[in-house]
């Protein structure tokens, strides 16, 4: 059942803005020290004036020149992202725009799983390439997190932050390929993480002071967290079923950097030893969709992975949904 | 190339509320027959109370029992709605737990290429069948454009409705597939039909009576239908090079219910006669993504055609793009 697909290019953009931890505690009026120690996050990148189609289309760029590729390769276009950037159209195609391929025909469409929006676009697309319906496919995760974040609510708006990401995705050769995947959906757990406003149920022309908390995000830490720590062993069990795999065969663990804490207990639930978990969040905080891709990204950077590895990208998004895929790299 | 899935089960959801032409024209306050006359819709539904996921998970449990099927059949849910309900998360996993499947695990994300969702959804979900990824697939376009429109522009605001459509799609065992399909993204029209805010660029944090447009559908139909019809030929012949199709072969072309006006000159571009060509857009107006599998719904349910029949959906969407796909029903 594997799909020999192979990320052939990678790249990432972030915004020139950094925020500190003490940044955030004096806007949160907390004190000095209160949101690392809370959050683990350090520091993170948000927007000054980049729209997402900006940035994503920036990290397409650089993608394209890893992989030693160039516009004219790339024949779909496909936004994993868990934020629009209008309701209308979809990013993807704004995206396209920005890469300046507004004539290119180049097909383009957006696959939404929230923070699982990378693995379950790479998931999706590895069928069609593996069937040759396309050759060079694009996946971009650009995320604006910093405009729909409650100030009031400390435990979420302490963890997130801005950028986008870029692989190119193609048939590989070799032994590159998925080896296995899978995606679980509770939506019992769909008021965990949410935003409730801005859609067609409370539409933004509702707006008020009294309602403005409806556009922002809420979450509800505790009860992702007891959620997710029941669904992840028997997770891991179905995800590695079949394929021969043991967790003593992934070189890495590219977790989605949800948040330091969730990350610490997901280490300990796998018996996965720090070297082969890749944790990036004290520096980039939470970026939705962007934050796997980005991960993998410094793991190649860092030499921390080769080509020929077995790496097991994982995650929770809004949903609640929990989704894993094993690459043989 | 053809891939192995059929349309196992197709079911609506309408809202009960039935908006006229003349209260339309009450509204915007037009003269008694302005609406009709300019956009060939008599009547639309527009919802009262219902939610996105509301209808979609009605429409879903129609297919359901259509198929002869149960809800544990089902092992994945796609939302191809063009709009979302919330922003986060998903309308999928919504949909899932409004189908009362909040603990079943059934993965839910969602394909958004606004009204080419269903054509979207289909195609990549075919491949994955196609593969043995998924068994039943639901795939659900539930779309509330009523909270969207701009009464001050007549020439969008007029041509609108709401429902919901869900199809099952299930390996084939006999000759039913997907003959051909193909998409294309034109960005160089993505300002011709948008909502530019409720996302990341035009934050709903932002909003105010001066910018409340900003907010609402914003069409442009003599740019969009120039583009298109430019496009259309081309597109057509690209579709079907390889597979030995003709437009003669093609038993139904099921549209996008954009508006009467574009649908007629497609019609003629394609030298289709009426019979071949659904239209149902004078009692349902434009329902976004849904327009196509509803029109494929009275297709079937007027016996208009059949097992076996060649059927071509074909449509355009914000983005700007044009996307089609040859069934054998």
């Amino acid at each position: 059942m594997a799909r020999k697909v192979k990320i052939t290019g990678i790249g990432i953009y972030l915004p020139k803005r950094i925020v500190t931890a003490s940044e955030i505690d004096m806007l949160i009026g907390a004190a000095p020290g209160w949101s690392e120690a809370r959050s683990g996050v350090k520091q993170r990148h948000f927007i000054k004036d980049e729209s997402a189609s900006f940035m994503g289309a920036e990290a397409a760029k650089m993608a394209i020149e890893h992989a030693g590729m160039s516009l004219d390769d790339i024949d779909c276009i496909v936004s994993g992202s868990g934020t629009m950037e209008q309701a209308i159209p979809c990013n993807a195609a704004l995206i396209q725009k920005e890469l300046g391929l507004e004539h290119s025909g180049v097909p383009a469409f957006d696959i939404n799983s929230t923070c699982l929006g990378f693995v379950a676009a790479l998931d999706v697309i590895s069928y069609m390439i593996d069937a040759g319906k396309y050759k060079n496919v694009l996946i971009i995760n650009s995320e604006i997190s910093s405009v729909g974040l409650n100030w009031r609510q400390d435990e979420s708006s302490v963890l997130f932050g801005d950028g986008a990401t870029a692989a190119i995705i193609t048939k590989s050769e070799g032994s590159s390929g998925i080896l296995t995947s899978r995606m679980e959906t509770y939506s019992a757990g769909a008021a965990f993480s949410e935003i409730r406003g801005g859609g067609t149920k409370v539409h933004p022309r509702h707006y008020s002071e009294e309602s403005k908390a409806d556009y922002l995000f809420d979450m509800d830490g505790k009860a992702i967290f007891k959620m997710s720590s029941k669904l992840m062993n028997p997770f891991i069990e179905k995800l590695f079923s079949g394929t021969g795999l043991w967790m003593k065969d992934i070189n890495m663990v590219i977790p989605h950097q949800a948040s330091w804490a969730a990350m610490k207990i997901i280490r300990k639930k796998l018996n996965v030893e720090e070297p082969r978990f890749m944790s990036i969040i004290e520096n980039y905080g939470n970026m939705i969709s962007a934050s796997i891709p980005l991960a993998l990204y410094e793991a190649i950077k860092e030499k921390r992975i080769q080509r020929g590895d077995r790496i097991l990208l994982l995650g929770t998004s809004a949903g609640l949904s929990i989704g894993g895929m094993v690459l043989e790299f």
